[in-house]
């Protein structure tokens, strides 16, 4: 460690996170040097070193940046008027059918262009940083075609040249669009032969509905084999409204990450714990959907399947572009304990991306994502609705807000 | 009308929320003058007057300012501990037996000076302000005795002097504290003899906690009487948790509100239809306790009882100073549709304070209290969650923030 470094937190309460689990270190300290953590412990143990910036923690609490794992925060238009029709008794899938749902939104974001859809989508990233998200997945999934997906990428690199966020891109395989409904195979084949070839390079990993009104099981394997031969990550939207084995499916694959699982049957969670596959919960969706069923949380705690926590932010079943909301649902809706919550918005979210290497706990080695929050227990930011303690975000070293 | 006055607001899609509905004004313009709403119509009919200061609304939703009109956002510590107990299974009626829950808070309260209740209190008001709420009703009732409730009237009096918002102050009657459990009738003469008129001249009204944990319906009476004979406006808590009839018997009083009723028979709604009583929804309580009985909605609707909206503000059962998050809450838990939601936070809120002719709608003569959003049509404002259009709050006229 050099003699000088950029930043000393001292007398703060550390949730570190590490495996999963508070491990508060209640009278800690942390250096940080070139956006990096150098050191992090008690602070009788804080070695000797000066810092051209320095935060008295007084006592508060310390935790990894959180990470939104799954959104869809790049879109044209709202929802509003579905809202209202489901609140009358419309199914979700009922408005998908008639060619409302996503395919209201592809055609007001097909219509707007990059700036606008960029402008729309910025203070949706900032309300999320001023909860203390300093990684924020993004999927596409309203362009459909070429033209469309690739511009969605644009959007999103376009956002991270203004956000001190990181933004991980997906691409989404995430309808069949009406002019292909006959010929389904079609559009999984120009998906295979003609965007993904050229999303390689762009995004980040793909990602692929599976349900009974978008992809079936065969066509989204097909995709995510091709996708797999590219080279990308892979994830999927599995057993939100039906069970299709879509999740375990994927998991054999080695998909990072699973998504939903309100219908996973509890037979298939050996094949997510033996693919590695992060279970990603999506509370907020169960709740705006008001889905009577639960992901069976319990049978993935007993396997040790990791649970991470998303906020799935969307115009239409879940325009909520807050992760401490979704953090508060995964435990009042889905039973998750506040310490199992915060660890599926920090390390198991961090391992649902692939980055548990560089973020998601409060590690030496690891990039100083840190959020110090005017609390004293990390069950503080998981049991309030709609309003949190006020925090210090740091990206990589660097204090985005006042200390 | 003046030939110059303070405000004038045009280009703006008005929501009056005259007699519970949107009643827009797509085109519409509104001046305002020493606080009053002056004229309100659409931009054709604005009279030639000159203003000190004009807003542009550029097509932007005017809607009135909005009244979260049941709290007790006044209290000490936080109850992090609760919401893990309850998340392992144990019920509210369990914690607060054993003398957690409402009795945690008082001992929590009755600790703290009146500026540390304040300074946590602040904080929750400007999240609520930043949401476009400009009157905030606050009960009393974790002081129990003379001493701490009158302190807690001097936290909401401190409080009013920093804060913009209108603060109405409740003195509500709310457990049997531990010492008095042999004895509550001995407690509920100290409050009629004792503390209420002490309180009379200080508070806004009178609120009771009936419940099997807390006051039985015929001690409730006894202190409604008592209030109402010193001239305080009424207020029940009723049917949170069982069926006792008091939201009947505090119509019977002439109560301006009863909250919760969960429980409510439908049988006693032509009774609170009778007694012009405004049922306070609060569902955000509701979600915290996984509560499966709902509001009987319907019933109300069909019987014309007015429905309010509030958050219930409280460390225990509803940690959430977010009103547009008890809207959501409101139609996707309770049914209700967004018009009725917004009306419940504007109209009927004012309605629930005996405060009608002074807010809660957009009318010449009313306070010029009012919000300009950042969207166009008022069902934005509830479908998202977490997460709201920004927000340029009017209060009396004065524009709190950048327009």
């Amino acid at each position: 460690m050099p003699d000088r470094v950029d930043l000393i937190i001292h007398d703060v309460v550390i949730a570190t996170m590490v495996r999963g689990h508070f491990n508060l270190i209640p009278h800690g300290a942390l250096i940080a040097d070139r956006g990096v953590i150098e050191w992090v412990g008690i602070a009788e143990g804080l070695p000797a070193v000066r810092a051209r910036h320095e935060i008295a923690g007084r006592g508060r609490l310390l935790t990894p940046g959180l990470i939104d794992c799954h959104t869809h925060l790049v879109y044209g238009g709202n929802r509003t008027d579905e809202f209202t029709a489901r609140l009358a008794g419309e199914s979700y899938a009922e408005i998908e059918r008639r060619g409302g749902g996503i395919m209201a939104t592809v055609r007001a974001t097909r219509s707007a262009t990059v700036e606008a859809l960029a402008a729309a989508a910025r203070p949706r990233l900032r309300n999320l940083l001023s909860e203390g998200v300093t990684t924020v997945e993004i999927k596409t999934g309203y362009g459909l075609n070429a033209e469309h997906e690739l511009k969605m990428l644009d959007v999103i690199d376009t956002l991270s040249a203004s956000t001190p966020q990181t933004l991980i891109k997906t691409y989404l395989a995430h309808t069949i669009p009406p002019e292909y409904r006959a010929l389904p195979n079609v559009y999984v084949t120009e998906i295979c032969e003609e965007i993904l070839p050229q999303v390689v390079g762009r995004a980040d990993g793909f990602d692929v509905f599976c349900e009974t009104f978008a992809f079936a099981p065969e066509q989204a394997r097909r995709m995510l084999l091709t996708a797999r031969a590219h080279g990308l990550p892979l994830h999927i939207h599995a057993e939100q409204h039906t069970s299709l084995g879509a999740a375990a499916m994927a998991a054999g694959l080695g998909a990072l990450s699973a998504s939903h699982l309100e219908y996973l049957d509890e037979a298939d969670v050996p094949r997510l714990a033996a693919g590695g596959t992060t279970a990603v919960l999506l509370p907020v969706a169960a709740y705006v959907l008001r889905e009577p069923h639960r992901p069976p949380v319990e049978a993935l705690r007993l396997q040790s399947v990791p649970m991470a926590v998303a906020t799935d932010g969307n115009p239409g079943t879940a325009p909520c572009f807050s992760l401490l909301t979704a953090l508060n649902m995964a435990c009042v809706l889905f039973g998750l304990t506040p310490e199992e919550a915060l660890a599926g918005a920090t390390v198991h979210a961090a391992r649902a991306l692939g980055l548990l290497d560089r973020i998601g706990t409060i590690e030496a080695g690891k990039d100083a994502d840190l959020v110090l929050w005017d609390a004293e227990s990390p069950v503080e930011l998981v049991y309030t609705l709609g309003y949190h303690p006020s925090a210090t975000v740091i990206k990589r070293g660097r204090v985005l807000s006042g200390a």
